[in-house]
């Protein structure tokens, strides 16, 4: 019998799967992506959206989000700095066929998204992780990797990081250390790729500006999405970053033979963010997903047992919990699905194995009264594995 | 300035540029994209098109694609074998990513489309040309290639092949010789990547089946799409194999991570298909560009000098004109630029620049009175160069 599902993710029947990194049906806008359509269609050149598009993305779709970018990240974004993509995974199989070849170092985070991991083991590279502290990635165990692989003759084509709200761990790194980060890039003329997918998902006043910020260092690539501030079936995002690079990108075979990414989308959502839609879209996912944190929060706090801890996100999807002292996430994960709960453990975001004794959870793809009852399921695995 | 262009190509104004391989304004469906929008967002499930879609793209999709294929091709296809791509292109990057390593040989028709050449490169890949004969590859040459590149420890990953009103000659390749292609390829361990984006752009009766229908023999990658049936700018397209290797496809890192391409495009592509629009659409594309092959041919016949020569396209986009003894087609564009209209000389499309006393002409981006004053246009440039 043929697959024929229509979403990435089914979560069977009766489980709740607090490890699904995704938005629920709830908060995805169907009203303002119909509109948006009837509107684009209708404007005086809607042949531009059906056509081979313009290289580094639609000049009008790349003008009205640089205004957007400028204001809800309080930076400078001009739109030839601006590359349109298919969302940050594309973004980065891209940087990776343009920008490396096989044997070439990345460094990670450690830990790290999973995924990403998989993208730059399709294009052969060896990656290494650096640990992270409370501020960020580990600057001294960098430079050490960044000179090692340069002896090695292997040099590191860039670091891969995700400076707000980071998955899995939650942390946002501080702004010295996004300059930091930037300036040792540049030292040793390597980039930084940062993923910047969780910058404008932040729950509390004043976060960091976004490493957006420092494009103009020359060393930046920020990657940004409309998956987690709209919807991730668009396939729409953008590459922030010097305009030789973002030239470089967009020269890829890819787009001088099939053209711009996804002209028709881009098209749709040029229409969302001007009219103002998309920011007050995101002022409400904002409200959503805080009250959500309150809520898992709350259950976590009531019902999880001694020992297990966090710190309570101030962005993005995910609680990152450590399990006291000796205890497996592989083996709670294997519990709590007994329990009809699901969770992903600590070592999925890893190179090295050494992180066993954390779970992830995600406050994305459930709402109040299923997220209390997912943290009661997985408390209740928790008691039988301690 | 900053380039704010909405399309790929823009011809700058009073010129007629008869080598833009694209359809013009007047066949794009615009009315059948917003209608199909508007019905796809009002169904029972309007989340799948916003939300992470399934790896190998989604399930109703590719059984109604999958329908339409067994009818327009006459052969039999399962939504199993069909992998939502983002179109040929994005298809080959992938292909390349997925099943190639730089250094691999892979092999090309020559001439063959050029931008293809551009996604190779990035790839870091070896591209051998064949010549091809009036049937097709040449399939005596094509083998010595895979034979020797075996011998060298760089096996040949796959051949490209364009067998349906290849760009640029026009030509298309006879059954005999398709099936004989698919046989050496898997003689010699390798595969079939068959770009069919003209397949269905036929304007005689009774053309060769698609190499589609040899995918049961297990070594080829039928790539469609619908850029050139419905509009370049929905970016959608599939590839048609084996199970194995559309799962092979369907896991690399970028769908892993971004989920299957294209989920809300592939939504309204869903619904122009399912009501029998695409059907329909094909047929009146058929009309329009066999009445644009009569006018330019007709045109040619009245304005070429003596001993220019071509074959009357039967599908697809082109005219394959072969000049003079001696003369250079990169020249005849220079001069034609000072005419006002423009052309691509053959040499664009080869590996080896053997093919300088060609030029490509097409008629896709061009109507009636466009495409006869094109032509006399480069009737005097060519008097003047000859």
């Amino acid at each position: 019998m043929t697959d024929l599902a229509s979403r990435q993710v089914e979560v069977p029947e009766g489980v709740i799967d607090l490890g699904v990194g995704q938005p629920d049906a709830s908060v995805l806008p169907i009203g303002l992506i119909e509109e948006a359509a009837i509107r684009a269609l209708s404007t005086p050149d809607p042949e531009a959206l059906l056509q081979y598009g313009a290289d580094q993305g639609d000049g009008r779709h790349r003008l009205v989000l640089s205004r957007y970018l400028a204001s809800a990240y309080g930076v400078d974004v001009h739109p030839a700095h601006l590359v349109t993509t298919n969302g940050t995974s594309q973004a980065l199989d891209m940087i990776c066929t343009r920008l490396t070849r096989p044997g070439d170092v990345v460094v990670v985070e450690e830990p790290t998204y999973f995924f990403a991991l998989g993208i730059f083991a399709d294009h052969g590279l060896e990656v290494v992780g650096v640990p992270m502290d409370d501020e960020g990635i580990d600057l001294v165990a960098l430079e050490t990797v960044l000179v090692e692989s340069a002896r090695r003759q292997t040099p590191a084509r860039f670091v891969y990081t995700i400076p707000a709200s980071q998955n899995p761990t939650g942390l946002t790194s501080s702004w010295d250390r996004r300059q930091e980060l930037a300036e040792m890039a540049d030292r040793h003329a390597t980039l930084v790729v940062a993923d910047e997918v969780y910058q404008l998902l932040h729950y509390v006043e004043g976060p960091p500006p976004p490493m957006s910020a420092l494009v103009p260092s020359g060393s930046v690539i920020s990657l940004g999405t409309f998956s987690k501030i709209l919807a991730p079936g668009l396939r729409l995002g953008w590459a922030h970053t010097t305009p030789d690079l973002a030239l470089h990108l967009a020269g890829s075979g890819l787009i001088a033979s099939g053209g711009g990414l996804n002209p028709l989308v881009s098209g749709l959502v040029t229409e969302v963010i001007d009219r103002g839609d998309l920011a007050i879209h995101v002022d409400r996912l904002r409200e959503e997903y805080q009250h959500r944190v309150e809520v898992m929060d709350q259950a976590l706090r009531t019902e999880m047992p001694e020992h297990v801890t966090w710190s309570t996100p101030t962005g993005g999807y995910f609680f990152w919990l450590r399990l006291p002292e000796g205890t497996d996430g592989a083996e709670v994960r294997r519990r709590a699905r007994h329990h009809d709960v699901d969770v992903r453990e600590g070592n999925l975001f890893t190179t090295g194995g050494t992180l066993r004794e954390y779970i992830r959870l995600s406050f994305a793809y459930y709402r109040g009264d299923d997220l209390v009852e997912g943290v009661s399921r997985l408390a209740r695995a928790l008691h039988s594995a301690l």
